[in-house]
């Protein structure tokens, strides 16, 4: 096995090199020329969703004792790659107006909120996943995520901006559908455990993440950021009162669990998404957080005890429970919130409901689907799928000088 | 004991959750309706005094080798229930302007700045307050500033971006006023030390906090942000030498003390505040800078051997020499400052004098008493003091499933 | 050794309050009058710089395994002393105009990306020098620098922007200069070697300079910045992806080497600096990336077999390859690049060439020189150099009440 995963090995970076050539050709014939106009996207907003690409995620995933390396490197990779892959495809798709082409800034910061998509679905797989797998999935679902956006604008007419917030959504299913045909790790593996050091690090980039959200969900809105801000905060903030308090309610003992705080304090912020714009008042907003924070952590308890033994998913870092059924939370709430505040606009009202109910649908859709197939490729004997025994191991992809030493 | 305290862990959401309840209510009357004006405040601004609570005070309390995941976690917690309620009770004192309460932003801002009352009152007693006391210190302080606030500039025509910087002095007393109310740990226990890791963790949120307080202190500012800035970091960058210079005259064999760098390379941010856009050249700033280093040292010295011992106040984090001090030396020099640029202005100097120092003189009353009567009630029975045998220590707020499979 | 060690620490601080009380009278003559205009640089572009420094280079250095506390807090005390000293240089030099002078924010943010020369070169004698050599290197490197760059903006008529560019070229040769003259540390030292913590916490200090790179490269530039941060954001993209390509082709059984990762990751924001605002095409900044990772990688493997064996260098944090090789590449770049987008203007062309490669080897032979002198100076008798057996240890500078308690 050793020598064979060796030759496979050597044969991941051409992989990586061929893909970095075919951006280079694509970026020569798509690229934006050299006339630049003024960018609608300051820099520092760019600059906060990057963060929280690199750092945020980067910790957040690091909660696995002995996989921090992976964690932070792979994250940065499939950033790097993804990044570039998200621009050339939505260079390619048709529907990019030609004036915003040249808005250097905002192309990149919406190829970043795009591989918010995929940093999500990593979560789902990690430490199950080899490089190339989540090289492969990387490009794969970013195309995908392009293609389900550009069925929600041009056939729904949904806004960019909403279409744009179902990237959470996309995400979450994509990476459990790809999940469900991944083995499933042996229960007793102490791999799987987090230590004290890396439950630490992990709160590290969570409180990163619930400082940046704020910027994730208002840096695409045009009109109303300084509303989308306070929303999101409020959100936040009730949700990361409402997992300490139900983290309490649902251990024994009465002690807080560092996995539900991880999880649930972000749930206001993913689930205000969509609306964070169009809340009037922050009651409402953090309503919603506390609801959110309630779905995740009940949704932590039931899925792992009922829905994915049956299913047979493996979601390593619980991103069902804290991105996906916030985001459905969302989704049902920008309806319902819709519906209430236009409620006298007669027909009008109803194609929206309809339209949005029909986006909904077609991104989870899109997801599943194309999730479970490309995990049905991805774990083709051809990409060396890790032997079980190997999940959850930094040993497994990087050099251990230290164990020479002693730790 | 635990079956009582299993009980009594049980009660504490209830307590969140009302208080929770409370603020979605308060809300509902008080919350800002749907104009929103354009804010003086940018958003980078908000996220900076955001990053610095979050983070910098996150980390910075992280010290302690066994109190890691309740440093962070709690700060969280405490934030945000904590600028919920600055912003409901500025919202119904009657000193707010109408104009004003329509900029979400700064609103959210201040409320941000006024929890650094609490978040430095925690540090005084770090380890030895439960949830329950936490929460309810967070509650009354916030409250009790404000009111110090509203005195000062009703009654002594305080500007409120002066009385804003009160925040410091208002966090240090009272915490220390509160902390004398708590029994002392044993001199002896091992869990009040720090670990290296712990240490490098704290100098991490010591940095973030450094680099955040030019910030801190131009945020409120609505002229000569600028000079603010720059003076600020003129200040810091004096106290960070003058840390490593009197950390080493001070201690055996002239070794470092990272206390000692944790605590006064701070000490000229925090005692520039009161007159950052007011000193017109920067050697002014560093020679303050340079002054509050010093006093925060030999603080330290004086304060830990015979102060504390007398008066049977155990600091934790060290808050009295780390930010009371500087605070009162910033204090002392915005009067000698002022008095020096307009010595021939007569009888208005006077006023100011005897205002400033009035303005002084209630913060850190009303700090003082509303402190020791908080630490007072904080220990009755009825709030389940934490035995001395427990006191800094993550086991006893929060799940370890680590130690089943071994650190 | 010790009590004769002993003595010389308490011989340290004076030094620091002597270079202190320095600074406060030069800032008494030169600091800026009480006149403030309007800032061509807004703040968030100076803290993201500030940032940079404090925590990017202050992680990316804490790979070495005793030596967590000297990294983070030196480099602290280094930049506190070392920008104060940059700006006085600064002030004193003949070519600062006086509008500039008023220009507060840019004068500190000019002062801060100056100092990444000084620290990138502690970088090459990291664990090896101590703080009276560190300071004494700190404030001769900073005057030789501005030295450099005044023959530069004077005699060769280099663009200030251009010329301060060249500051990681300066510092990576300077330091490889002042590295010669340390002692090598014994080959079998298990204290240079890192421990899996350290190397995450470097990764986090790498991924702070990865994200900041942008920032830093667009910081001083006047026209275009968004061309520049968007250049800079593929350089480093590409840079990164060919950091894992060629991490895995290098090593023995196709694993990953973390110390190949924290220097070519930044490798191609490094090479794009000189030219990040003209180039019009990102491919072309990829393909920049592209080589400045295969440089850094094949770099660090040539200069730790061949080069520095032979001529007896030890490059602790490798700033050789990481900063040093990618300039020579980025200076190279600009030359061709610009020769290319100014074929046809003849004679100008010749010109502009002569005076870029004369600005080069200007900058470097100055470095390497005074490097060398210094090198010489710092390994008097006089400033007690360290034994090769207390190289890398914390426990040297550092107060450890912790070995008393246990880790």
């Amino acid at each position: 096995m050793p020598s064979n995963y060796r030759s496979f090995r050597h044969s991941v970076p051409w992989l990586m090199l061929l893909l970095e050539a075919v951006f280079i050709v694509g970026f020569y014939f798509v690229g934006s020329g050299d006339e630049v106009i003024r960018s609608s996207i300051s820099y520092a907003d760019f600059q906060d969703v990057n963060h929280m690409m690199i750092f945020g995620f980067g910790f957040f995933l690091t909660f696995l004792r002995r996989y921090g390396f992976s964690s932070t490197g792979f994250n940065l990779l499939i950033i790097a790659l993804g990044v570039q892959c998200s621009i050339l495809t939505e260079g390619l798709l048709p529907f990019q107006h030609q004036s915003e082409d040249k808005d250097v800034l905002k192309t990149i910061t919406k190829a970043a909120v795009s591989m918010t998509a995929v940093v999500i679905s990593t979560g789902a797989v990690l430490g199950k996943a080899n490089p190339v797998q989540l090289i492969l999935m990387t490009i794969v679902e970013i195309m995908f995520f392009h293609t389900s956006r550009w069925i929600n604008n041009t056939f729904l007419m949904v806004q960019d901006g909403i279409s744009m917030m179902h990237v959470l959504l996309f995400g979450a299913y994509f990476g459990l559908a790809v999940s469900s045909r991944f083995s499933e790790p042996s229960p007793r593996s102490e791999k799987k455990a987090s230590t004290p050091k890396s439950d630490l690090l992990a709160m590290l980039g969570t409180l990163f993440l619930w400082v940046f959200w704020p910027s994730f969900n208002s840096v695409l809105v045009t009109a109303d950021r300084n509303k989308a801000v306070y929303n999101t905060y409020f959100a936040l903030a009730a949700s990361a009162v409402i997992a300490f308090v139900l983290s309490v309610l649902t251990t024994k003992d009465g002690k807080l669990r560092m996995a539900h705080i991880h999880s649930a304090v972000l749930a206001g912020g993913v689930a205000v998404g969509y609306v964070a714009a169009s809340i009037d008042y922050p009651w409402i907003a953090m309503i919603l957080g506390l609801l959110a924070g309630v779905i995740t952590i009940l949704g932590s308890y039931c899925l792992e005890r009922c829905w994915n033994p049956v299913l047979k998913i493996h979601d390593s870092a619980g991103i069902h429970f804290t991105f996906g059924l916030p985001s459905v939370l969302g989704a049902l709430a920008h309806v319902v919130i819709f519906v209430i505040k236009s409620w006298n606009h007669g027909p009008r009202l109803g194609y929206f409901v309809m339209f949005h109910i029909g986006a909904f649908c077609v991104t989870i859709s899109v997801a599943l689907i194309t999730g479970f197939i490309t995990g049905l490729i991805l774990n083709l004997k051809l990409f060396q799928t890790i032997p079980v025994s190997k999940y959850f191991d930094d040993l497994f992809y990087w050099e251990f000088p230290h164990l020479a030493v002693g730790f």
